[in-house]
């Protein structure tokens, strides 16, 4: 049979902030939802399909992890104990340590063990209720390994039951054989490593890293014209440490979001909304760096700019496996609500990552549903290291 | 056969420091640890014993929590979410919040019911390599629902293979029918309470919270005192908020450990040293509550002062149920080291607890161990969300 109801739960369709239907029920078909209302309204053809009592539990869209550097080689779990043990950063560095060390690991990981790696840590997302996952490259640096790291993330997909959507990111760094010639690097790998990924189908957006140590707006600026010439939408790891202007940039390219903010200022926020950019915020980092600025919420919340939420997982500034963590960690270090929050793993993650077919529950998008031992959608942001997902549905019900 | 051998590990002792012993094998006869070392050092004598390869997975004491409030009605979950909407306390406290509504629920709760929700926070703590929890209770402040938190917290050791430690904790806030008569309170349901938790075997040690929003110092000595005549041992709750000098006061009647201490100072620090009670670090409550004084971590670390970690799972300001996360927030928010996270959730976290036959790995302690899929032990408390717990083990293999 092609179709299935869900009944007797609370759906959180995040349509409008929660737009929560209590006694509700929710009926697929083809994979795609064709009925959402009270439980007792369900139509009569629904009769004939096989009917699951949810016995009262929440469903709520499956989540969206909008920004990841999920595959990578190594870890960096010395350095962040020799820095805990009082190392100063260039004691770390002469160890091998600091992003420099990832792209050594990630230059010698061949795919399978990219992608070995990577699946253990998509598996901890999934376990949560994650459907969809944006994978960036930029751990390689060259052309061989940035094209690598994308085809890993585009194996993710084939190997378990999740959507990847991938990021070319050779702006990340300036590699150690380029130091003190970043324009060099744009022009001799970055742009050629964007299109050959794009020829091969492996790009799905463009992104970033527009910082004072990484690359500047100019720089940027090139590598975002490239991606229009190519077609491909763009995003930005932008005002992170410092405002440089980049989430104005970004704006100008009409870009799907800019990641970070946290030195973000009005004019940076104006720009986004005109643009119809989403901020995608990234607690784990801040957490992680123990960065006290925090990104300009209310700015956000008052022009009207959508807030995702994301792991950032990466293996130096944040080697975070936990959406829903992400999300505790938004109300608690951002003062964010938590409907807010679920809203920003759902809807603007979706939004940021240019899908409309997923993200709210409602008539014609996807079946990608989460199914929650909770009794209100707030205590998935209330709990702190806790995993009350009963069940992810994509697609089928089996 | 009464033993087995775990061969092909790195097995971290937490003797002193990690004591890791790479290339390592492990001997368990009759639950006990009889044997550990290099594998090819290995008696003749084990080669009868089964014997499991571990192909180089790192081998811990399996983890303690040693500072819970697992047992209680309820959940915060929309005093959380109107607190970040902006609700004022008022507000909170009128809408039926704070610590009274956990109270309320946990006095409304069957002894069926708290132990079914306790059950599922224990399980996530198990699936992380717990075996032992220490349990308080606190949240009945009625000489019943004491008792009925204390018989809850002894039925999870019958459920799951998890050793509990339980904390009598009658002083733990004034019930609304005692307002303004803290004294009275004491005298007519705290010390009564104790009474009859210790006449049934409910209480292995007695707790209390010191602080202006709690109990006096002498309040919490009149407590201690029946404590001492009924030879429990004691803990407190102190400093968390301000100075009270709980912390010396728990010292003079040998504690085992007082909790929390962001607001300790150097005379404090030398009681505790002095009397050899352990400094138990609570960084979940200090997250959620955004405090910003750190507790005094370099003098306990000068001092020798044994420092635990634990969840300090609770409804209100902790409401974690990771005690790896926990280890994370040790470092990220303490600036301990890997090395005393792991320590504080083992070795000091046993201490605590006054156990002595468990939190470390050498012959005669008992074999409760933790297998990981990590290569050094600095991952455990470097990820962020993520857990690498192999298998658990607690005393035979199966
Ligand atoms: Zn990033
Ligand atoms: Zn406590």
């Amino acid at each position: 049979m092609a179709g299935y109801v869900l009944a007797n739960a609370s759906v959180a369709t995040m349509t409008d902030g929660y737009g929560l239907e209590e006694d509700g029920a929710l009926a697929v078909e083809d994979d795609l939802i064709s009925w959402i209302g009270k439980r007792d309204e369900l139509p009569h053809k629904y009769a004939k399909y096989r009917t699951e009592n949810l016995e009262g539990r929440l469903i709520t869209p499956a989540l969206i992890d909008c920004h990841t550097h999920i595959v990578h080689g190594g870890d960096r779990a010395r350095e962040f104990e020799m820095r805990l043990e009082g190392a100063s950063y260039e004691a770390i560095a002469r160890a091998g340590g600091g992003i420099v060390s990832t792209v050594s690991a990630t230059r010698e990981a061949s795919e399978a063990a990219l992608l070995d790696s990577a699946l253990a840590r998509v598996d901890h997302l999934i376990a949560e209720g994650v459907a969809t996952i944006e994978i960036k490259s930029g751990y390689g640096l060259d052309i061989d390994t940035e094209l690598r790291m994308l085809k890993t993330a585009r194996a993710i997909a084939g190997m378990r039951d999740v959507r990847v959507r991938t990021s070319f990111l050779g702006a990340h760094a300036v590699p150690p054989e380029y130091k003190d010639r970043a324009d060099a690097y744009i022009d001799e790998v970055c742009l050629p490593a964007l299109e050959a990924a794009h020829a091969q189908g492996l790009a799905d957006a463009v992104d970033g890293f527009c910082e004072g140590i990484a690359f500047s707006p100019d720089q940027i600026e090139r590598v975002f014209k490239r991606a229009r010439e190519l077609g491909l939408p763009v995003k930005l790891h932008a005002e992170q440490l410092s405002d440089l202007g980049g989430a104005k940039l970004a704006a100008r390219y009409g870009a799907l979001s800019a990641d970070h903010l946290e030195y973000l200022d009005a004019e940076g926020v104006a720009a986004m909304k005109a643009a119809g950019s989403v901020a995608v915020l990234l607690p784990g980092a801040f957490y992680t760096l123990r960065e006290m600025q925090i990104p300009p919420i209310e700015l956000f919340r008052d022009q009207g700019v959508g807030m995702a939420i994301a792991t950032d997982c990466n293996p130096g500034s944040s080697p975070l496996t936990s959406l829903l963590l992400a999300m505790n960690m938004a109300c608690t270090l951002f003062r964010m609500t938590p409907e807010e929050a679920l809203a920003g793993a759902t809807r603007e993650a979706a939004r940021a990552l240019g899908l409309d077919d997923t993200g709210i529950i409602a008539t014609g998008k996807k079946a990608e549903l989460a199914i929650w031992d909770v009794a209100h959608p707030a205590e998935l942001s209330y709990r702190i290291g806790y995993n009350p997902l009963y069940r992810r549905i994509v697609g089928d019900l089996s």
